[in-house]
C-alpha cells in the first residue's frame, strides 16, 4: 500500500497520492488528460444519476450534439470566440483528407445550442426551451491536475431559452440552487454562493452564478457555476421569437454546467490524512465486510457469518462489498478501504463471533465499536451512514466557517491568506480590475465571489483605499 | 404534421421522414452527424440504463478513457491502423500551436486499453480484467445515415483481457449472448447470430461474432458484436502476464460493443406506414392520455378524469404522458403520438365519461376498444404492455422467418435478392473473398454471417460451383 504525504506538509503531493492509493485514476499517455478507473468513475456515475434526476426535475430534457462544431460557427459571438478560441483542440484532417473547414471540439456548446434554437424557436409558444447534454469537452490548459484541470473532462451542460429576462433569470436561480442543494445533500460540500466579478465572468454573458466549496488546505475551489446569458448569444445567432404582443424578440438564454471537477473538490474537502472519506450518499461502497480467521476452522464459520451479514445488507438497499480475499491480511484490506474512504467498516472474527457480534469501524472519525450481531440491521446501518453523511457535512461547514473572515484592512487580508490556514476572505471592493489584479499579484488571492452590495456601502477598498462598491470574498483557488 | 414517404415504395426516403416526425434527431450543420433531440436521447438513455445493468451483472466496471490516441500509439498494431486511421478525425492544434504529435479523435478504443492494460497486468491474479466505456466515437463515413451511419456515434465499448484462451472465448460468448438477450427482450428484436467472414471481421482479431436483424424492407443490419481477438494486440501492446505455472504469456482479449446504430435498428425493424412503433419496454412514454372536449363543462369533467388516470399510472410505474395542450386538436396528437411510436393511447371524452369509459388504442395493431374506468387498472395496462412487446417480437419474428431462404443455386440467390422482400438467404460458400466480391459485384448482397460448417459437407459453391467450405448467410445490408 502506497504512503501518502502529509496532508498538511504537502497537500498538493498529498492530493496526487490519494488518487493513485485509492486507485480513482491515473494520467493517460496523452498529456493532462486522465484515465477514470473503476472507483473513480463509479463515483461519476453516482453524480450522473443523482444530478440527472434533479435535472430533469426542473423540466429540462437531454439531447446530444455533435462535439465538433464548424469555425465559422464558434465565430459568430465575439467576446465567447475570444474566449474560448485560444484554448480548443482543432480538427483539420478527416478521412485522409485536409478538411474545408476547421473544426473546433466543443470546449462548451452555446454556439451549437443556439444555432439549433435559431432553427427550432419561432413562437413564444416554444418557450421555455430547456435542454441539458451529458458529454466530453476540451480545453487545452497548460497546467492540468487529475479531476481539478484536464484537457478533456466529462460534465454536463444546460442551455435553455426564454421569452422573458424574469423567467431566464429564475431559470439561472434554480440551477444554481439545484448545485447547491445537490452538494449539499448529495455530496456532503458546504459551499458559499454568489456573483462572480466581471472579469471572471463566462465570456459572452451577462453574469456568473457559481458555488464555493473550501479545500482543507484554505483554497477555493468551484462546484458548480450557472449563467445568465441575456441576449447576446440570442442576437449572434438568430435566436429570436414572436411574442404574443406580434412582435419578433431575441430570446434570453442561460447555461450552467458541473463536471468531473467535482470529483476533485470532494476529495480536496473531505480526504483526510489517511485518504479519501467518501459521503454514504454518493459511495460505490457504503459498507465493506472483512472477515478474519487463522484457521480453516474459523474461516467457514467467520465465512458463513459475512455472507449472510452481507446479504442482508445488500437486500436492505445498502452498498455492501464483501472483501473475501484470501491472499490479503485484514491489516492490507483494513488500510486500502481507508484509503478508498469506504465509509463504514464491519470486521467479523472467530472473538466476535463466540461472543455473538461484529466490530463496525467509522471511517469518518476512526471510531471502533462492538456491535450485536442482532443489532446490525439493515435500519441500524442506514441509521449510521445517515450519520456518516451528516458528520462529514457538519465538519466541511465547521471548516468552511472558521476559515471564513471579514477585513477592512489590506495587512489582515494578506495575513489571513497567506497563513498555514489560508480560507476565504470578505473584504470591500472598488470595483476595478486594477485593483483586483494587484491583490492578485501580491498575495495570488482571487476574488472568487460578490456579496451584497450594501453591506459595502461607506467602506473603503482595502488595497485602493477608494470608496468601495461591493464586497468581495477573497481566497487562492484551484 | 409532416407526411411520410410510402413504406413500401420508398423505404430510405420514409426512413428519413420518420425521423424527422417523430422528432428523433436532425442532421447538425457538420456533415455526418446527427443532433439527438429530446425523444431520440430518450430511447439512447433507456437503452444505456437497461445495457449497463446487463454489462455490470457480466462482472464488467465501467471507466472512462481519453478520447485522443497519440498517433504512435494507434500505430502499433498494423491490421489495426491499417484498417481504422484512413477514417480517423485528426487534431493537429491545440491551444492555438501546433502539435509535436497528431492526436487520432478515438474511432474504437482497442489502442489505449491495451497500452494501460499492458501497466495493469502483471500476474494471472490480476486476470480477468473486464471494463467497460460509454463514449463517443468518430469515423470518417463517407455515406452517412442518422443513427445507422455517423460521423461521431455514441457507443459502449467493453475491452476484458483473460488467462486462457477458453476463457476469453467465454466472454466473447457471454458478450454476444447478452447483446441476443437485450435485443430480444428490451427490443423486441430477433437476431441472426453467428461468425464474420474473415473479410468482415474487426481489423486486428482474430474473429467476429455478429447479430443481425432484419429490416422490414429486406435489409440485414447489424445488432451487437464481440470480437475475439486472441493475442495479436496483446503482443503488439505488450500485455503479458506472469502465469501460476511461472511463465510471462501474453493476454487473451476480447472486445464488443453496440452503438446508437441500434435505434436506427428499431426504427427500421418495427416502424410500419403510420411511423414509429417503439417497443414498450424501451419506449419513453409507453401510454399516452389524450383528453376530448368541446365545452368549457366537458373540459373540467374530462380534465378531472384523465388527471387521477394519468396518477394512478405514474404511481403504478407505467410511464404515463397526459397532453394537456389546449391549442393542438385531439386529432393532431393523435396522429403525432402515432407517428411517435407510443404504444397505448388512451382517450377519454364526454361520451365516455357518460358510460364510466375510455378508449384505449394499441399502436401496434391500431385496435381501438372500450374499457371501463374500473378496468383501468396498472396491472391491467402493464399487462397490455406486455402483450404488444410480445406482438411486436412475433411480428419480427414472422417477418425474419418468411424471409431467410436456403437455396442452391445462384439464380435462386438472386431470385430472392433482387426480389421486393429481400431477405436473408443461407447458400453454401466455397470461402474465399474471390466468390463473395463476385456476389457482392453482381447482386450487391455481402455475406452478413457464417453458419454450420458442417451443413455445407458435400454441397457447391452456389456461384464458383467448387466444393463450399461453409453456409454463408447472405443479405443486402445497412
Amino acid at each position: 500500500m502506497a504512503r501518502l504525504a502529509d496532508q498538511k506538509k504537502d497537500f498538493p503531493q498529498w492530493y496526487l497520492d490519494v488518487i493513485a492509493a485509492a486507485d480513482l485514476a491515473e494520467n493517460a499517455e496523452v498529456r493532462g488528460c486522465i484515465i477514470f478507473k473503476p472507483y473513480g468513475y463509479a463515483l461519476w456515475e453516482a453524480i450522473q444519476q443523482e444530478l440527472n434526476r434533479r435535472i430533469k426535475a426542473l423540466g429540462v430534457q437531454n439531447v446530444y450534439f455533435p462535439m465538433f462544431i464548424p469555425e465559422s460557427m464558434i465565430a459568430k459571438e465575439k467576446d465567447h470566440v475570444e474566449g474560448f478560441a485560444p484554448e480548443c483542440a482543432v480538427v483539420t484532417h478527416g478521412g485522409g483528407k485536409e478538411l474545408a473547414e476547421k473544426l473546433y471540439i466543443r470546449p462548451t456548446s452555446e454556439t451549437v445550442f443556439y444555432s439549433a434554437f435559431a432553427k427550432w424557436i419561432q413562437s413564444y409558444r416554444d418557450l421555455p426551451m430547456k435542454l441539458n447534454q451529458w458529454a466530453n469537452v476540451v480545453r487545452w490548459e497548460m497546467r492540468t491536475r487529475p479531476f481539478l484541470r484536464t484537457l478533456e473532462f466529462l460534465w454536463q451542460e444546460g442551455h435553455t431559452a426564454h421569452a422573458t429576462r424574469e423567467d431566464a433569470e429564475k431559470m439561472v436561480n434554480d440551477a444554481l440552487k439545484m448545485y447547491i442543494d445537490f452538494d449539499h445533500d448529495f455530496l456532503a460540500l458546504p459551499v458559499m454562493q454568489g456573483k462572480k466579478p466581471r472579469h471572471e465572468t463566462f465570456a459572452g454573458a451577462e453574469y456568473t452564478l457559481s458555488t464555493e466549496a473550501l479545500a482543507r488546505d484554505g483554497k477555493a475551489i468551484q462546484a458548480g457555476t450557472s449563467h445568465y446569458i441575456g441576449n447576446t448569444f440570442a442576437t449572434a445567432y438568430g435566436v429570436k421569437f414572436l411574442d404574443a404582443d406580434g412582435t419578433q424578440k431575441p430570446a434570453f438564454t442561460t447555461s450552467w454546467g458541473l463536471s468531473t471537477r467535482i470529483i476533485g473538490t470532494m476529495i480536496v474537502v473531505h480526504g483526510d490524512e489517511k485518504g479519501l472519506r467518501v459521503p454514504p450518499n454518493v459511495a460505490p461502497i457504503q459498507v465493506v465486510i472483512v472477515p478474519i480467521y487463522k484457521t480453516d476452522e474459523e474461516r467457514d464459520a467467520v465465512m458463513k457469518a459475512v455472507h449472510s451479514l452481507h446479504t442482508m445488507l445488500t437486500d436492505g438497499n445498502i452498498r455492501s462489498h464483501l472483501d473475501d480475499r484470501d491472499e490479503k491480511s485484514p491489516g492490507f484490506k483494513f488500510n486500502e478501504w481507508e484509503v478508498k474512504g469506504v465509509p463504514v467498516r464491519i470486521e467479523i472474527g472467530p472473538k466476535d463471533l463466540a461472543k455473538d457480534q461484529l466490530t463496525i469501524a467509522r471511517r469518518d472519525t476512526g471510531a471502533k465499536e462492538a456491535m450485536t450481531l442482532k443489532d446490525c440491521t439493515a435500519a441500524s446501518v442506514h441509521t449510521l451512514l445517515a450519520e456518516i453523511q451528516q458528520n462529514l457535512l457538519d465538519q466541511a461547514k465547521k471548516h468552511l466557517e472558521e476559515n471564513t473572515h471579514w477585513v477592512e484592512t489590506f495587512d489582515k487580508l494578506k495575513e489571513i491568506i497567506n497563513s498555514d490556514n489560508g480560507g476565504m476572505v470578505w473584504a470591500p471592493w472598488d470595483g476595478t480590475l486594477e485593483t483586483a489584479n494587484k491583490i492578485k499579484d501580491e498575495v495570488k488571492a482571487t476574488i472568487r465571489l460578490l456579496g451584497d452590495t450594501t453591506e459595502a456601502k461607506g467602506k473603503m477598498d482595502v488595497c485602493s483605499g477608494k470608496p468601495a462598491t461591493e464586497m468581495a470574498l477573497y481566497a487562492k483557488a484551484y
